[in-house]
């Protein structure tokens, strides 16, 4: 074998998962820090359905950072990018100078090479930021031996990252200091906690980007005097009933108060001005097909909420999905030749009554939904030890694109 | 002539505008007397393309009161007619009791007989209920001798009938008191203050019957923390600056209120539990085309607004009439053999530029928009005294149904 004058690289594989808000964030008081108006609560979804992977490599050969997301080279100047590299740095750099035994000083000064890819499209409008920086700040916290909290800084690259750092139900504690040292993610139980709750994504149709949470959620700080008021008054209440609805298994509580917010966080879209919609008509007959078949049971036996996009996800009971599965078929009848309409966990097949149908009585909406994906709750990132796993090769280059 | 043992009726009629609110009434803190948890305030459209017109007759031969609605019977004993029958006739016999000679003491003890008509289809979505109650209530104090304040009867059959009853900018003040005395109409500025003002009604293709204002105010006040936010916090400034951009003629302070409060109000309406919508796509592309064309001129000279209803509401200035009507049918592609597009005030003929269009940039929504009804501000009700247009025959009867 002849001489080779790259160094092998040093490699880690990480995965960490999307998280779903109940109660939704929306609004910085400080763009920088990335620091909310107000505390929100999530679940946070198997990565059997939905994950991202990212592997990093570090080796003296490299000569600068680099990143490639989906299999096509990002610009690592990113300023979010930049902030998470820099604060694991420099939280390693003070574990050695704290004087930790088992960091190597030397690999502070490597370059690395980032690879990361999405198991989802990003057509089904799930917000990947959060499990991308995530994942990233999971994997240079191996990468670099640096442990303890992180949430702090996976929210330096997405607000909603600092959440996908833990599994199951995790509050966002906004925290009231300028530096935003307690502006922290918190496991509230663990994905084992309520295993009956299930979680759907119905991905509507492709419909023409809306605005970005990052710029909306700005306008909306400048613009809506109702969002002031809803993080300031409504939210610290919300956020006490809904920890006390997730500890008790409370799903009437947990799940009228999940619609509660995601209809107040739109409103507050509205109030935007020029105003935000992110609901559209598919949107709208969701929300009346959820209301309408819950009033048919007399009982609230399904949630919905929906973030920066026309995309439900809804929360309910395990012994709900089949019946209502059959019932989003119904109602948004889909391609007869499409692909496998509904994805993830498997899903029984279950009979929609015509008291039912007639009960919930709206126009079908042929095409409306592309696919379901069925998922649960799930734990936080992982280490992929299978070496076979890693998205870079041995060369420091990406194995091939996505 | 044989004798007739009918004897003939006394007989008024009138008409009353419709009008649209700018500082939009949500909510009651009164039911019954129907007080409202904000001031508002509207402009009056004039009737020469929006009015209801109703008749009046008394005869001593009726033996019940009676009411037709559009040329058809209705239950006179709605109690919101009832309310203002007696509530007129208790101010009439307040002043015969106060020795007004002008009064003729017997006709109090007289029957009714109500017909009104409506000049445009229900289905252009426009709150017929302000105009008719208005109407109702102007006539019956033209019949029963009735003069002074009635504001605050007319608002007894329907919040915002109040303000039909002055033309150009009326503001329906709140008011404290427990009675409702207090709680009135006022007139702001004449129908002759702002003649360049022009109002555009876009009324949207059919649509299935969206929740009723009654019982979705009803839902708002009970559920809605940000609508009682709005009412005590946001909009008493709101009606201070909407008062003075009336005054001051100044377009794009009312505009921009006007907007900012039509999506504040259809905000409370998403933050109500079941949530309400009011605004469809089609509302949705107008207000997107509004503030692109507004951008696009880097000044605001359009507003919309939105009631109960997808149909949006068009504030612009004359000069820019002829131009947003060409914009208005080229996105959204009316019927070729549909009848008259634009109704109303003759609209010029004008070009639409590449850069407009392309500076819009939406896709167009074919058959979207019905038609257009162009109007401007216009008095308050009037007594009309040709009597060949009364509704009613010289046998007490309706002269025809419509």
């Amino acid at each position: 074998m002849p001489e080779n004058t790259m160094e092998k690289p040093n490699i880690v594989t990480c995965t960490a998962p999307v998280n779903i808000a109940v109660i939704k964030y929306w609004g910085k008081r400080n763009e920088e820090l990335i620091l909310p108006i107000n505390s929100s609560l999530s679940v946070t979804l198997h990565q059997d359905q939905l994950k991202t992977t990212t592997t990093i490599a570090t080796s003296r050969s490299f000569k600068e950072d680099r990143i490639w997301l989906n299999g096509k080279e990002e610009d690592i100047t990113h300023p979010r990018l930049q902030s998470c590299l820099r604060e694991i740095r420099r939280l390693a750099r003070k574990r050695r100078n704290d004087g930790d035994p088992a960091l190597d000083p030397s690999v502070l000064s490597l370059k690395v090479h980032i690879c990361s890819v999405n198991n989802f499209p990003t057509a089904a409008g799930l917000a990947s930021s959060a499990a991308g920086f995530a994942c990233l700040v999971y994997t240079l916290a191996r990468v670099f031996g640096t442990e303890g909290e992180l949430s702090g800084i996976a929210r330096q690259g997405s607000g909603s990252a600092c959440r996908s750092m833990y599994g199951g139900f995790v509050q966002w504690i906004m925290g009231q200091k300028d530096d935003g040292k307690d502006s922290l993610a918190q496991q509230v139980e663990p994905e084992t906690h309520w295993p009956e709750l299930r979680i759907l994504v119905l991905v509507a149709s492709a419909e023409k980007k809306s605005v970005g949470s990052t710029s909306g959620m700005q306008t909306s700080v400048q613009t809506s005097c109702l969002l002031k008021h809803r993080a300031e008054s409504v939210v610290p209440g919300r956020m006490e009933e809904m920890i006390e609805a997730v500890r008790e298994k409370d799903f009437v509580a947990f799940a009228e108060l999940t619609m509660k917010d995601s209809n107040q966080f739109h409103a507050t879209c509205l109030d935007t001005y020029p105003p935000i919609f992110y609901l559209n008509s598919v949107s709208q007959q969701v929300i009346n097909l959820v209301h309408r078949y819950n009033r048919h049971y007399g009982e609230t036996r399904l949630a919905y909420t929906f973030d920066a996009g026309p995309n439900a996800v809804i929360y309910t009971l395990q012994q709900h999905v089949p019946e209502f599965v059959q019932a989003v078929q119904h109602f948004f009848p889909p391609e007869s030749n499409g692909g496998q309409f509904i994805q993830g966990l498997p899903v029984n097949q279950a009979a929609l009554s015509e008291e039912l149908k007639q009960a919930i009585g709206l126009e079908p909406m042929p095409k409306g939904i592309s696919y379901i994906i069925s998922t649960k709750a799930g734990p936080g990132p992982r280490v992929v030890e299978d070496p076979t796993q890693h998205l870079i090769g041995s060369d420091g280059m990406p194995k091939h694109t996505v």
